[in-house]
């Protein structure tokens, strides 16, 4: 199986007592699998993976796997600080039936390179073959993915794509060009979608394709039909999407989006804070901008 | 019940298994407390709280009040980055029989001071009663308690202490000034014990008192009694003990240093590393010159 | 005039005498012109403005004005950290017959967005018509140019070019949305030239232009005719480039680069220190494989 | 010559047309030095050095060498980013009749160990015996100096002195336990000052000593004699005079503090700003708790 295109980041929708919204959730997939999205990954940074107790993690996947009804890839989060956790998450992540791990390293103290391929090498053992896309955020996350670990970790069978969250695009350059044939790239909200396209990218995993599906298609089939002229006409009104996302908190933004278009996800899990009105009134407006509202 | 003195930040020792060797714990317990040490907080950094499960969490505190047999107060860690699930941490720790809690809040999306605010209150609301001390560690934890918020969380009636792991002296200074009468500071290892207790901090919770605890009573006794010469004299030749931790990953070498001194606690979780050769050599060789080895 | 292209930065050869080599650095101009650079920018962070005092800074410009001839624009960096040094040397530079300014903020203090905007706008003054490039390079200088001062900036007449030394391309693009029809943005070497010139960007202003003009003129004419597949084949290759002057020390890369090109530049001004034997090696071995050696 | 004491950090007068005030600069050194400090210490970060032209700076220092009449030692700032400049300054400054030099190393590009030890060595070399005093702010300075170079720097023989400006105290002790018997270490306005002399420290060299002499040197008296008890109860309400310096601007909170004392020293040069109206009321409030109003 090999994953390309455009991946929404699900937000995972909790109520006041900590349950799932099952039927909330349920309808987010069934409406971005009916926007033609190509795969769905929830438990990443969007999905507040690390928000929700273990229970809470399966429920989330165990429901997007149930309402996409095989349509889809499904690339579940799995993040830990210990590798014997990490191992135990992807084992459930299976037996759950997805098809890929989304793997992410949560540090606290720090980790040097043997102990952070030593991390993701387990996930991908534990994987039994299914695709792992490596996940890096240095914004958030306390440990970060050197070059000479990123192209070690390239050599392992299943690991096959990674996902860099930082806003340094001329570094997925380098990776493209020390794992080619080897590990494909996937751009995240920080980058310019049509940019990382352009040198060599397979598509976007990230929040913002939530809540602007289809508009996030139209600028992949551009990109991948090599209409650049089209792509960065689509592209330069989009990036205002991106640029909300960054200047409000992740899960506050697009659970706030969600709930302007009717889908009732709720506020993220305390002490995060919703949005406050002025700004729920400027994603409003952003939405406005691009015909999602 | 009212906090001053040495108390050690006790290691997590867990086998290659994931057990918590209870055994160990316990000897180590027993150890200290028979050494005079004031209290005994486990899961804090040094207790590698971040790399435990829930289940591992609560039986490392269970073996560390069923050892120490209400000889010292117990101040446990709760750490999380949501309010309900640090207020159901902090609720089975009570259960347990704990005589405080040590609260530290983890956080991957930036917080407020409202939402950073709202946590330590519902902690201390959930610890009925029982002393909390806040713990912020602006090193390794992606939050930070500004002086406002802890100024207004020292108004909270059982919210009495406050542990700030920064290197900066002065910012203790700060907080004593604004809390007089409601909130004591312990010092952590980044301080120098002797110049915290000088400018009117009542001990320290730290990893080095695992494994020095009789040299860190004698110098606190020397400070209680205001002796600073005294003080100072057994200060300078410690101070070595801090450099170390300071210098190596935390638990790493605090559980080699207990490995050396007979307690067999075992390595830190992976994908941490334990200490190498020379690491350990050096760690030995300042044991040895403070009379601990 | 209007400004678009490729313009390289100048390295600032100096003896060990602290003499300018005037004659190493009029051969470095005539050669680069020869080559078809479109600019030439003295006194940008390769060209060492920071190592260099006042009448260094003067004399390497005069030396640049005199070699070039009036064939191609010279861009000349003004570098302060007061307003009244900044006008001076602005002043400075016109008389001395340079077509626009390169304009750079150092700062010792934090400075306040009011202050940063006073500052760009009293040397654009200063420089009576001819255009302002801003540029901000927030690895190096301790000051940061904010987008709502980018656009207040932009309004200025004479400020029509901003170049940001930052990794992040993604702010290229807002500045480029928010700026449009007043502000063109040239890429620096941490951007990828190829995907910057997509979004919009007009040329470059790097280090790396200095020691592959050729290669840097062919990537800029296959940008500018639209023809990306064959912008991103010449762009692979020469991404080493900018990775092996990102790795090291900026002025030792260039000067070292150079010095293999037969070009006796000298070493960077200490206490920097040029190139180790494996550096320049490896600096070697980038140039053979894009052809520069 | 051995420096101890209170060593105010001196504010540069600059009038609008960017004259050095030689009258005011002259009464402030004759206050200083009747109110009994045991130094001057123009051209630090107080001193605005990094905002002064190579004119200004010889001024500044002239004029308070000559206003001292041989009273106090006058240590003068030397600041460059390159050791031809560092060395010329330092042998202007000795010429001017200077009795001690402050040595900065100011940094764009980063500069290796050895570049750094180089830098110093070859102050320590013009300076002619003087004594040289290192001073370190990684606040504000883009370099810094590890252990072991400060304690390979020790073995200089008139390297003599440190004042280190991290906000960091431990750190302060490990320095001390380096160089013993040779290096002593100043307190700079990040660190508590008692606390610093009870460890061991032998002043300090600040900007705040420059608007409070009196209480400082009270606070200095109690600690020499070892008398912590009352060196606290000065201590405690001092505090706030470093805060309010930690929390605006250094140069504009001292020249704020100074003209309420009656001193024209004027505004911070652009485009730094000056307080305004709160700040200074909140300055004018801390200096009336501390009696200095």
């Amino acid at each position: 199986m090999s994953f390309s295109g455009v991946f929404p980041y699900l937000v995972s929708p909790v109520d006041q007592a900590g349950e799932i919204k099952v039927k909330v959730l349920s309808d987010l997939v069934e409406h971005l699998v009916g926007s033609g999205v190509h795969g769905l990954t929830p438990l990443g940074s969007t999905g507040e993976f690390a928000y929700l107790s273990r229970d809470q993690r399966l429920e989330v996947v165990e429901t997007v796997v149930a309402a996409n009804r095989r349509r889809v890839p499904v690339v579940a989060g799995v993040a830990s600080t210990t590798v014997r956790d990490a191992v135990e998450q992807t084992e459930k992540m299976v037996d759950l039936g997805v098809d890929g791990i989304l793997a992410i390293l949560e540090a606290y103290f720090p980790i040097s390179d043997e102990g952070v391929e030593h991390y993701f090498r387990s996930i991908a053992s534990a994987a039994k073959g299914r695709p792992v896309v490596l996940y890096t955020n240095p914004q958030f996350q306390r440990s970060d993915l050197s070059l000479p670990v990123i192209e070690r970790l390239s050599m392992v069978d299943n690991i096959g794509y990674i996902k860099d969250a930082s806003t340094n695009t001329g570094r997925l350059l380098s990776i493209i060009e020390r794992t080619r044939g080897r590990m494909e790239v996937f751009a995240a909200s920080a980058h310019i979608p049509a940019a990382v396209m352009m040198i060599g990218g397979v598509g976007w995993m990230a929040g913002p394709a939530c809540i602007v599906p289809k508009q996030s298609l139209a600028l992949y089939g551009a990109a991948r039909a090599g209409d650049w002229t089209k792509a960065m006409e689509l592209q330069r009104p989009l990036w205002r999407v991106n640029e909300i996302f960054a200047k409000y908190s992740i899960a506050a933004c697009i659970k706030a989006a969600l709930e302007l278009q009717g889908f009732d996800v709720g506020d993220p899990l305390p002490p995060q804070a919703p949005l406050n009105e002025s700004a729920r009134a400027e994603v409003a407006e952003v939405l406005r901008s691009v015909g999602a509202l």
